[in-house]
């Protein structure tokens, strides 16, 4: 297959990116490098499956040749990310969910977006089902990432309905390596503050709770979801509900020395609890996340201690 | 004042411009002219103080000089007309939105975007105050226009953290002169199929209530909210609600003649009840509906019936 990734230098898309590698097929990626890191291609990156175009795909693309798959997985996903790019932000879920869109269409190409827990907000229902419509706050400081992946939603079946194959899957919280240890999502959080050895900071009583699914889970979901026939949304995460506070002692002990916890004040709107309900990527996938926590933390810590090594040198 | 209307040759659209127009601003008017008609301006648009300009707003536009407002009211807004545009909804919703915010930034202009009640989806709260976060279901049908349109709210508060100066109004069901008779919402619907003399189309049991504002009462509170302070959501509407079947019985009455009703089956995701709280109209801008439904209908209808009279002599 020939497949066109959008964000392929992100977190998720450059795992993604390296999974097709791996199984034979040809990638054009693209990431406008605003979050998205270079380096996250680089142990595999001298593939010659793969060519990477530094575009923002807010613009209209063309692709010569055939195509056989378009993945949007470009935009900000962490809430300091985007906090930081609001505009863009909204910008990639709807400009550029339509570009990608256009371009599968164009193509005659099976069309995927990455969407997220986000849609479900800071749900009612719990766990969540892909039949929950959500609890999110339109003008909330988060509605630049939700609404524009609701939105992004709202596209893709737009498209379908119109005769393109698409398909949509809501990654819940996702961890491993190449998360940017600053980015501020709770595992990067946690690991660089407990290396440091300083204050692991956890917000409100830390008893939010999240599932937390390995990257290497979560990407095999993705290729199944991809080679199956759904069209509907398929959530994929772990059930291995955890408090925040659970998490950041797990890591503190992970890692050993001299880190404590701290607390600081809850953000606005951040959701209480999510739990992926997974009945339907269990039964149309035969997917379940298979990593344990403790083994999936082992290895993204070991990541992140030589990241945090190479940077030291670099110094 | 001079002031940039989208929508400008729409059924809202039109009625502002023409009551801007009449309290002496200069109106920039754009329209795509998908669903808005050039003939809604005719009977004030030879004023010298209206430029009316056929642009898509999805796509960037410059204007010269100095513009004090810009309001963002293009949209189709029907479900038929959204249905039959859906991208087209998407993209004026998100481009469009972003196309009216930069042109806002550009000219240190007021922006105002047009929001409705569809953001509130299919609500499980009643009546709907603007801290409802709503219950939309982002991939049916319907979420072409309610997304676009949370979507549209998400765009502005970004701007407005950016110190953009911004109004959002949810503008609940509407009704008056200019609808098109065939745009599909139940008053055109009732009172084309009425003046007909066939079958008066009412869906499911008619049992769904709406509350129905005359335009008149919404333009003045449009403009009232536009004078204010206020930049988080604002709902205008009436409180006069009814059942669709009531208001079915009362226009066939009105009409007189040989109409009946008729049922059909309910369409997907069709709020089942909806209702504005504007308690934040009446207490920030002193607003309240005040044409009564029985003289809003008589005024609407003596427009349909001199629509109906002009076609007919146009055959």
């Amino acid at each position: 297959m020939r497949v066109v990734v959008s964000g392929a230098a992100g977190f998720i898309g450059s795992h993604l990116t390296e999974a097709l590698l791996a199984r034979g097929d040809e990638v054009v990626g693209l990431d406008n490098l605003l979050t998205g890191r270079m380096k996250n291609l680089e142990s595999f990156g001298d593939s010659s499956g793969l060519t990477m175009l530094t575009h923002d795909v807010i613009h209209p693309i063309q692709i010569e040749g055939a195509v056989d798959a378009v993945l949007h997985f470009a935009s900000p996903a962490s809430p300091p990310d985007y906090y930081a790019h609001p505009v863009a932000t909204l910008d990639v879920g709807t400009a550029g969910t339509r570009t990608m869109l256009e371009l599968a269409a164009d193509k005659q190409a099976r069309f995927m977006v990455a969407s997220t827990s986000e849609v479900y907000g800071d749900p009612l229902e719990h766990p969540q089902t892909e039949a929950y419509w959500g609890n999110v706050n339109p003008v909330g400081p988060r509605s630049v990432y939700d609404e524009a992946k609701r939105c992004a939603e709202a596209y893709t079946m737009a498209y379908h309905r119109a005769g393109l194959d698409t398909r949509i899957v809501r990654i819940f919280n996702t961890y491993g390596e190449r998360m940017r240890p600053n980015d501020g999502r709770a595992i990067p959080n946690f690991m660089s503050q407990a290396l440091d050895g300083g204050e692991v900071t956890v917000y409100g009583a830390g008893s939010q709770t999240r599932s937390l699914c390995y990257v290497s889970d979560l990407i095999r979901g993705i290729l199944l979801l991809l080679a199956s026939d759904e069209h509907l949304p398929v959530n994929l995460g772990a059930q291995n509900e955890i408090t925040m506070l659970q998490l950041a002692e797990t890591i503190v002990g992970l890692v050993g020395g001299d880190a404590r916890i701290g607390y600081r004040e809850l953000p606005v709107d951040d959701p209480k609890q999510r739990l992926p309900d997974t009945t339907r990527a269990r039964t149309i996938l035969g997917w379940t996340a298979e990593v344990t926590l403790a083994d999936g933390l082992l290895r993204t810590l070991d990541w992140f201690r030589s990241e945090v090594n190479a940077e030291g040198q670099g110094r």
